[in-house]
């Protein structure tokens, strides 16, 4: 099949490119930690390319990008949108890398330009729109990550979003805090485990508390009351618990939340929610940004003149 | 003058000594960043005696000890005693160090054996133990560090007893996050510029918010409301915030607060205190140690005994 467009998820630490058909069909994929911070220094343009030549993808073949490579720290500015804003509309904002060998476009981010709330999205913008089409017009999206976000969608449109610092808190405490003598190197998060359910309604029902419930798992294995197996899991859920707390302080309790998420999040994220008393709608994040970006090329190349492209450069 | 004892304040990371005359001048003193991380390669009995050598500190001077070395990875371990407990009990369960050609006893910690809330402490009883005389038999003392103990007296003993990774948190953050992009790897907090209260208040009014507090100290300066100056008191102001409203959701509102800090710690948290409420009682944590370990030392030998010691061993 002939390849109509590539498509590229271009995060701060992580790079992933997808080859598409007109109708959405994955012809090639590539991931790599190739990310703004590497990318920046090795260069987007040859980053990008290497992995397109590894694949025999020809110059004809145009790219979207969305994420951090549009950051003013990235590639090329793409300047936020803003709140409240109708996601289809970053679509009308994308910005072309201009002398790159080949049609690229990427796509801009979301702001909150409230002095109160001041808020930045990008990449979620891109996996919002890849669902926006199975959303009611009034929902709550949670995109959890190193940067949680949580989206709330009025009338259709993004009214106001809020950022949750989990993941970082996460990885900062399992691998850098007092909390790594008390967690094993290999653990992985089981949500099945109680230790994980216990510390998210810990949490939910005493926030002020997280800094002294995240140091009562160092505590409690000292005193001989836990072991090390659910040490992982209780700090996951803490984190993840707060992160609810937040989200209700704000919203109040939760009804219906679309949780947009990919594998090791999905399954922490979604038992939280549940025990939060959320009904959840499970999107995967990846399929997610893939049609938000093949929605994107599909309407800067319609695909008619998007063949014509290809047969006037066949590379 | 002549030496009566020499006293240590051997924390995870850091390493304290002082020569003490029996009425407690301070005739030498010595730190370094050989904490029982540390020593624990190099040797305790080593490290001591290298900086007992330096100060010409013959056999003959007894050696106080608290902090980590007394854990069961330090040099000796000094069970915690439990609570409730008078802390001056800790003086009748130090540990001494057999064959380590001098007299050495290590002072031991306190759990709180409470599946709900464990606790341990190592350190922060000598400090109480310091100050414990100007103290009412109820009181409520604040010891700030990387990991903040909040102990309540409660008829003149330690009722209670909890933990806040606060100094730990603010670390990570600053030199491990997001938001040390933020943030000048300069910045000292002052608890003067505005952006400290306003991060304490933030915090104690709505602590459920804090992972989304803590990114808006990044969105901020992303969106140009505010620069890098401040971001080191937000930062600050945010963690120190949290640790009062979780003091708050387990006291109520605070009253007087016995505030046992040194240097860099006293001035933040004496103002966030105060902005919390609280009738502040400053001591200095390094007098307070030096004078727990010196209460010790003077039980263990009565000042007849220690001369006679002296003269029997001129080293």
């Amino acid at each position: 099949m002939t390849p109509f467009c590539a498509v590229v998820d271009w995060g701060t630490t992580s790079f992933r490119l997808w080859v598409l058909c007109a109708d959405g069909t994955v012809l090639a994929e590539r991931t790599s930690h190739e990310g703004m911070l590497q990318a920046g220094s090795n260069g987007f343009q040859a980053t990008l390319e290497a992995h397109l030549v590894a694949l025999e993808v020809d110059a004809g073949v145009p790219v979207v990008i969305c994420g951090m490579a549009g950051s003013r720290q990235g590639w090329r500015e793409a300047r936020y949108v803003e709140t409240p804003v109708d996601v289809r509309a970053i679509v009308d904002c994308a910005v072309p890398v201009p002398a790159a060998g080949r049609e690229i476009r990427i796509l801009p981010g979301i702001a909150q330009r409230d002095p109160a709330e001041p808020e930045v999205l990008r990449g979620e913008e891109t996996q919002l729109l890849g669902i926006i089409d199975a959303l009611p017009a009034d929902a709550l999206v949670c995109l959890p990550g190193t940067h949680s976000k949580w989206i709330e969608l009025v009338d259709g449109k993004v009214a106001r979003f809020s950022t949750y610092l989990s993941g970082e808190l996460y990885a900062l405490l399992l691998n850098h805090s007092i909390l790594r003598l008390a967690i094993d190197e290999s653990a992985r998060v089981s949500p099945q485990v109680p230790e994980f359910l216990d510390a998210v309604t810990t949490a939910i029902a005493n926030p002020a508390q997280i800094a002294n419930q995240l140091f009562s798992i160092r505590s409690s294995q000292l005193l001989g009351y836990s072991d090390r197996n659910g040490a992982a899991a209780a700090l996951s859920g803490s984190v993840i618990g707060l992160e609810l707390a937040g989200v209700m302080s704000r919203h109040g309790p939760l009804a219906d939340v679309h949780l947009v998420a990919k594998g090791e999040l999905a399954e922490p994220y979604k038992c939280a929610l549940k025990a939060a008393g959320a009904s959840v709608h499970l999107h995967d994040a990846d399929t997610a940004v893939r049609k938000g970006l093949l929605f994107a090329a599909s309407t800067f190349w319609p695909v008619e003149e998007g063949r014509q492209r290809r047969h006037a450069h066949p590379g």
